[in-house]
């Protein structure tokens, strides 16, 4: 794993070995872990704002040791009329060891990757619609903390599937890892010609007797144009309450990659009751970045 | 001391040990207390711009070995929609030690620390017009440092008494270190009801025979809209130059928490002069902040 | 060199000092490095927008093991309307042992050094069009790493001479050194009158037998307004290809302080081509700016 750019990259084996990685890193103190990687550095590019992703990988770096320096090129030089690939190979010349990178365009990271020195490993941190694999693997980690394989999963995800690079990982990563069923719904047009065939008939075929009930934030800024998008309908058409949650296992875990529209694809009840883990994937987001992280900078993995 | 949300939570033994702490720190070397809280992490969450408050926060976490990340939330997730409580609770499972927060809403402390984790500490950086309780921590220390003792003190505290969080702050600390007289001066409409029976008939007899003059910024964006501030009136009434000083004991010290408005609230003779320990204050406010997060990473208090 | 913020300032001896102390530094571990100035701390004032020069101090002060505090001062204290003398002095009474500043108006780190405290070093980031002195000992430092003397050394510098700061210093610089030849060129309104002497007839003169090329940005925001620039016309007179190239010396070296405009002053075939030094220029501003510092906190030169 010299690169991460997109999770069919990665082999079940990887992905096995990275879960018991994170497993590790999360039973480790932060003294311990900090010495593992002290003297390298990392540098995360940001065209596209975020709070979580990059404090969670800022708060990744720090555990490992790494001095991380973010920037939000969109400010910079960029204004200067530089090219994205020059402020990369300018970057790369101060000799970093990894590079983080969120750009709003897809599967930039394959040029980048072309771009920089054979000894710096890229990381995506969010390409467009196309892949967001750490949150994927974090997505994966958390279901096998509670489910302990993937063979014998439903698993569901619910909205809009098509814009939704956190969808693409998941489903490429449960795929990996053999899960029994993947079922995906929300309106038609949201759910791509390609996965057609995992697509459900209705909210309730989909959350019948599911194990893993992933919900995604409706993101306006991705719908097409003049979308008038009623709220309150697509509550009731594609939202997850207290009541249709019951049509899937008791045991059943609820999951959303945040930040939440709160009343919309969830409402407060089923955010905060006992089978919610969203702050649990928050949380595993920190150990699996470490976790990649470190198996970047050790060439351990392939 | 396990939150600092108001300085009135900190009984008279708590701020002296508190003197004491900053006392020691202040002639320890840095290579010393960084190790004090290596593998320790905060997040410093300002909802309100600031350079100052910031920078001292982040050196005196640095200064102890604890990796600060700095979030201006204001310009990332709230704009897509996500709450305040949701943002703490995010960041939260990111576990982190210790929370450092600007909010212009008045008591947003206490919300905060019911929705954070048990081990969680919370520092008020600063809320609305309310409190801002590490300033006035500060603040008590640097007259300490001057004078000794606070039960035969005369401490008059001048200009936009009602909107000043650091007023009350230093105002209740005073209080609690049993301070022998506060006078407050200025506009009537601005000295609170609560705190009228401390108001000075004139700036004369506020001055008279002070130990300790602290002189507040005029805070344009706090005013009700539509007064109409004569800056050369407000001066003429309510300034400090070296002519009035001079009703104060000649051994007296002038405050002011910056950023300063010269010509205005102070003059420039008085604010490079030699009874100003405006410089003093700023590098005091790094070292009781170390000693207020070293406490609180301890649980060295109560 | 307790400051600099003037290449003038250096001697010959200084700088020859500086370039072994940055090959040191290139060849030495970033773990032990960092080892060096465990402790110091150092805040970067930048009151123009960089991502380059920012980033590559930030980078030099982590390698060094110092804690490095960036403020982007254009968006905070000065809306408040503080002066930036009040600005300098309360981050100086935070005590930190270097300033890093960048701003926009000519030797306004004369005053700087005035208003700092005694034990504080003061290092020009770039100050309008006047000095940009770690750019131009980077720049020397590549130089002398392809050609190991400067005294039988053609060098021309090609463009906008009369608002290059990178100009100014390196020009400076090289005349330190000894340079056999400097030859500037560019339009007559953009060659400094007390330059007039280093003025080359034409673009062909000035590459003839030249040992060092040195191209520099057309920086359109520094240009008189109304300025017509006609793009295709520049690289026509005053842009570097690979066949007015070829009038160089044939291991004649290619340098651009960046960013570059591709296609105006230099072209992608040069850019990118063998004879280009400009990523090590990036490189090399790290190693530099790590020798500068360590030089300035240790004492160790004059």
């Amino acid at each position: 794993m010299k690169h991460l750019t997109d999770i069919k990259s990665l082999s079940r084996s990887d992905i096995q070995q990275l879960i018991e990685s994170t497993q590790i890193i999360s039973q480790s103190s932060t003294k311990d872990t900090k010495t593992w990687h002290h003297g390298h550095s990392a540098v995360a590019l940001f065209f596209e704002n975020s709070t979580r992703t990059l404090t969670s990988f800022q708060l990744a770096c720090q555990r490992l040791g790494i001095d991380i320096t973010a920037l939000n090129i969109s400010h910079s030089s960029t204004q200067k009329g530089e090219t994205i690939k020059d402020t990369l190979l300018t970057l790369d010349a101060m000799q970093t060891d990894l590079f983080i990178v969120r750009h709003q365009e897809n599967h930039i990271h394959d040029q980048i990757i072309d771009w920089v020195s054979h000894d710096v490993g890229v990381i995506n941190a969010g390409d467009g619609t196309n892949q967001h694999p750490t949150q994927g693997l974090l997505d994966l980690f958390t279901i096998w903390q509670h489910k302990q394989s993937f063979e014998n999963l439903k698993v569901s995800i619910i909205g809009d599937i098509k814009h939704s690079r956190v969808a693409n990982s998941l489903i490429d990563g449960l795929e990996i890892m053999n899960t029994k069923e993947i079922q995906l719904y929300g309106p038609d047009s949201l759910i791509p010609i390609d996965k057609s065939k995992l697509k459900a008939d209705s909210m309730s075929s989909a959350l019948n007797n599911a194990d893993v009930v992933v919900m995604l934030r409706i993101q306006k800024e991705r719908l097409p144009k003049g979308t008038n998008l009623d709220l309150e309908q697509w509550h009731q058409q594609y939202g997850l309450n207290n009541k249709n949650l019951k049509q899937a296992k008791p045991n059943a875990i609820v999951m959303h990659p945040g930040p939440m529209n709160r009343g919309v694809e969830i409402t407060n009840e089923v955010a905060d009751g006992p089978q919610s883990v969203i702050l649990e994937q928050v949380k595993n987001g920190v150990l699996m970045r470490q976790a990649v992280i470190h198996h970047m900078l050790t060439k351990a993995l392939n």
